[in-house]
């Protein structure tokens, strides 16, 4: 049999896991790569962690690959609670604002809070090292997360460039010198497939 | 400038990641916790990742969570090509039948074939290991993604369970066992979870 407190853990546990669905239904601003519906923020974190396995050549000496996964698996958490707040909408101003900072901390309360203490306070580590950009792991994982909706845009025609009018300069001030500070080779590769496009 | 066969490589592990986009198209048998609509494979292999960081202490100590997770993000890949086949349907025959486990070998093929060699070899090498479920990374893993969609189900108020006229003797055969080899302690606790649902 299992102890009581061990019971009460797991329902804690699982508690977690089915809040955490509803990130499944968090719309994001970048379509799939065909264009045929937008991304959602669940699925999106899945395609992250993928970039990391797949891009790990990409990532400096002093990365761990495996703690860059176990961020991008959780960097979205709070968008159950704040959604996602596009890189270019209200002309790039909206993103990392002092409210949307604000509401996502509130989230992590709530969301994190969930869980058994010592877990909550792991996995909440985790996500502030993200959001703070100021590790290696942080920066890699910041790096995937900027360019993964580059190439999904430029592989469904335009995607959220086309909805908010991007321009190159954009990208690049926007994005680009995140994905270039933690993967200088792929931002270099990415910027020369896209530029086309902007003509 | 980045060396020419750096620029190829890296094309080719961008072809990769474009082409597994595709797995957020497949849709499986088991709905959103919520029953709003049925979950698809990129956001499952998410939840699944989620699942191995959160429930890391049901694992025996001889597994390594990070190699859990690395398993799980790739486990449905081949999908894209041979899709979802539910643990239930063809009262529970079709799931591991020799023509599934064809097909997924020629996807398998097609797929990690899209990348560097050596990153192929690696990735295919770890989906092996997850579907041959004989080390205890690959039972573990296994346990996750047999546990998710009984949690899915529940929530949602039977799920694929009613689309498929399960009974518990079938998910105790079907799904339990595995999860039970894997992680005991979280079967007890979701059977125990589950049971009044069967009446």
């Amino acid at each position: 049999m299992t102890p009581p407190d061990a019971f009460a853990r797991l329902d804690a546990q699982v508690a977690f896991l089915l809040e955490a669905d509803r990130l499944k239904q968090v719309l994001r601003a970048t379509p799939l790569a065909d264009g045929s519906r937008r991304e959602n923020s669940g699925e999106h974190s899945w395609h992250l962690a993928l970039h990391a396995l797949v891009l790990a050549d990409q990532a400096g000496p002093d990365v761990s690959i495996d703690r860059v996964i176990r961020m991008l698996i959780l960097h979205d958490l709070v968008e159950i609670d704040v959604g996602d707040v596009p890189i270019h909408c209200a002309n790039g101003q909206a993103h990392g604002s002092e409210a949307t900072r604000a509401a996502e901390t509130a989230a992590a309360d709530r969301i994190f809070g969930l869980l058994p203490p010592e877990i909550g306070r792991d996995l909440r580590a985790l996500w502030e090292e993200f959001e703070a950009a100021a590790t290696p792991d942080s920066i890699f994982a910041k790096a995937l997360d900027r360019v993964q909706p580059v190439l999904l845009n430029h592989a469904a025609g335009g995607g959220s460039w086309a909805d908010y009018n991007v321009t190159l300069d954009q990208v690049e001030s926007r994005v680009g010198v995140k994905v270039a500070r933690g993967a200088p080779a792929l931002w270099a590769h990415v910027r020369a497939r896209i530029a086309p496009f902007f003509g």
